[in-house]
């Protein structure tokens, strides 16, 4: 919205969250159900380009709306449907839809998307990353603005991974390793099914991800899991049918809430490994962020917001243009594309620590 | 039951229960609701004693109505309510009480009484006690024939202790400490509140409490309790008004569960130090009880369930008799009743390893 050439506006169901907009950023905004293909359609009948960032069981539907008119859109609502679905549609519709355009997914989709063209072959993409609060309080040592559902849905639900070339599924939250990073020291890891479209996007025979804690959480969660206590099965309490997840969702609610002005830091580090030049070569890609004490933006929203802002650039610049739904694997193919991106999101602070080592046969 | 000069009828509410024990032990049993006073005064009026063995919740009322019937009793209901409030009603009924007569409360009272006539003064008096299973299995490396909301109430309820001959009221399952005991290696301890008729009956000036189990149990124990999981206030829950507790109950149940002959321990260390023919020592009692394989008795039954009918034979012997509500610390504070109800629980292989050193001023 500091650009002055560009003119934006907002839309939000909360015609309180629309007030405030307009109040505190001086910017259009308009209240709408996305949820009502008709409304949306209209509302974004004026627009060059569409970003949406609207609640996940809310994106696939809106996203498939949008594409029907023709608009472009950059997407950061993380829905849990394959966006590649609507691949055809977008290319039969003139539309580039660029989907998951955060940190995870998001820029680990980008770097693998570059490595690969400079690999020969890639054999190997780790990617560990994690929101975090900065001040660690027991037991969670976890802070969520999102729905405690939708964190312990990423804590049960089965991860894909590659291996040797082959799709394999594990239970979530297993191969708990510590992992020692610069600026944070050591935190653990473990398996999550972050994958999403690089499974059937990139050929890279051996990917995994692994979210980020403070060590001692996921064991908690493991716990809370192994109990029982994530189960959406009803069970009768007194004569009442209730789900432990619901009554769990809740108390998670109130023990994941960020303080007020919850200073967060995100952490990401990217492994990748095989053939560089006809060498052996391990990429370790790291990245630290926090939160923004001057502007109070969290960094969650910082690396997601900007990243996702900078992709929107680069399409109203017409610097990428590709119809179809194009995670950011692809937007990494183009150098330049990559180059740019970087160099914005280093403007604002968001660097990324690269190192190669060769590893002699 | 197997004393031939004894004549026992066993009551249950349970039919069922009434009919295994005619089938499998050939005792005379009835069914009987003992929260119905006229019939449970009917019930009683031709023994000469009453063994109390109900849920906590029925055992005062039914102290009660036996205490009118002018039967004596020996009690392992381990009520809530405080026992001492019926003193001078069963001293005006000439009845001998002794209540909390198991393992703790109940021996642990008994060395206590035993050890404040031999000390002088005794001055410190701290109590180790748990149930476990033999198995540790994660994540709680517990199991409980008791209902979880008993044992929830133990890792809730405020600790009564005695410091410096003051009352002190601390939080449940604080001062977590590890142990290391004789044929179990490394256990931790918090305090509870496990004191009940020492805190009135007994003056000495250091008391405390605490129960054991493996380590980590008591963490995992206030992740839940810290979360809210042990609240039994409602809350909304789509509508529905739930209390967490009651969810977290029926959770625990199935993660507690005994396994078909589980095989349980239980494991006491009692601590008195003080002054003992004018010299400081520390006396250190030990005992390790385990399931019994050939009778498929659990421990928790062997240690409670012999400790109450040795004294229940204590009784019938007449070898105790003393009118008034009479835990084991009044037992104890008699030479000849410790010494006959060791020697009772030896015969059952319930053994004492008591070691005494002193402290060189």
């Amino acid at each position: 919205s500091r650009d002055e050439s560009l003119t934006i506006t907002v839309a939000d169901y909360n015609p309180e969250v629309c007030r405030r907009i307009k109040d505190q950023y001086g910017l259009s905004a308009t209240q709408l159900d996305v949820a009502d293909s008709k409304a949306l359609t209209s509302a974004v009948k004026n627009s060059d380009l569409v970003i949406g960032a609207v609640p996940g069981s809310l994106g696939y539907a809106m996203l498939e709306t949008v594409i029907r008119t023709k608009k472009d859109i950059v997407d950061i609502s993380f829905f849990p449907e394959d966006p590649l679905a609507l691949h055809q549609l977008a290319v039969d519709h003139g539309v580039t839809a660029v989907v998951d355009a955060g940190v995870a997914p998001g820029l680990s989709n980008l770097f693998i998307g570059r490595f690969q063209r400079e690999y020969d072959p890639l054999d190997y993409f780790a990617c560990y990353v994690g929101g975090l609060p900065r001040l660690r309080k027991w037991p969670f040592e976890y802070q969520s603005v999102f729905s405690p559902a939708d964190v312990i849905e990423i804590y049960t639900r089965p991860v894909r991974m590659k291996i040797g070339g082959e799709l394999v599924t594990l239970e979530a939250l297993t191969e708990l390793e510590l992992i020692d990073l610069p600026r944070i020291g050591t935190l653990e890891a473990a398996n999550t099914d972050g994958l999403r479209t690089l499974l059937s996007t990139v050929q890279v025979p051996n990917m995994l991800e692994k979210t980020l804690r403070y060590p001692g959480h996921f064991e908690r969660m493991q716990l809370l899991r192994d109990t029982g206590f994530f189960s959406p099965e009803p069970m009768d309490i007194k004569g009442q049918s209730v789900a432990p997840l619901d009554v769990t969702s809740r108390l998670l609610f109130q023990a994941w809430r960020p303080e007020e002005n919850g200073h967060d830091l995100t952490v990401m580090r990217i492994i990748l490994s095989g053939l560089l030049n006809g060498r052996h070569i391990t990429t370790t890609i790291d990245m630290f962020d926090e939160y923004d004490a001057v502007t109070h933006t969290t960094s969650m929203a910082r690396t997601t917001g900007y990243t996702c802002a900078a992709v929107a650039r680069l399409l109203m610049a017409g610097t990428y243009r590709d119809p179809g739904i194009r995670p950011l694997e692809y937007l990494g193919e183009d150098k330049e594309v990559y180059r740019l991106l970087l160099k914005d999101l280093a403007e604002w602070g968001i660097v990324f620590n690269i190192a190669q080592i060769a590893v002699e046969d």
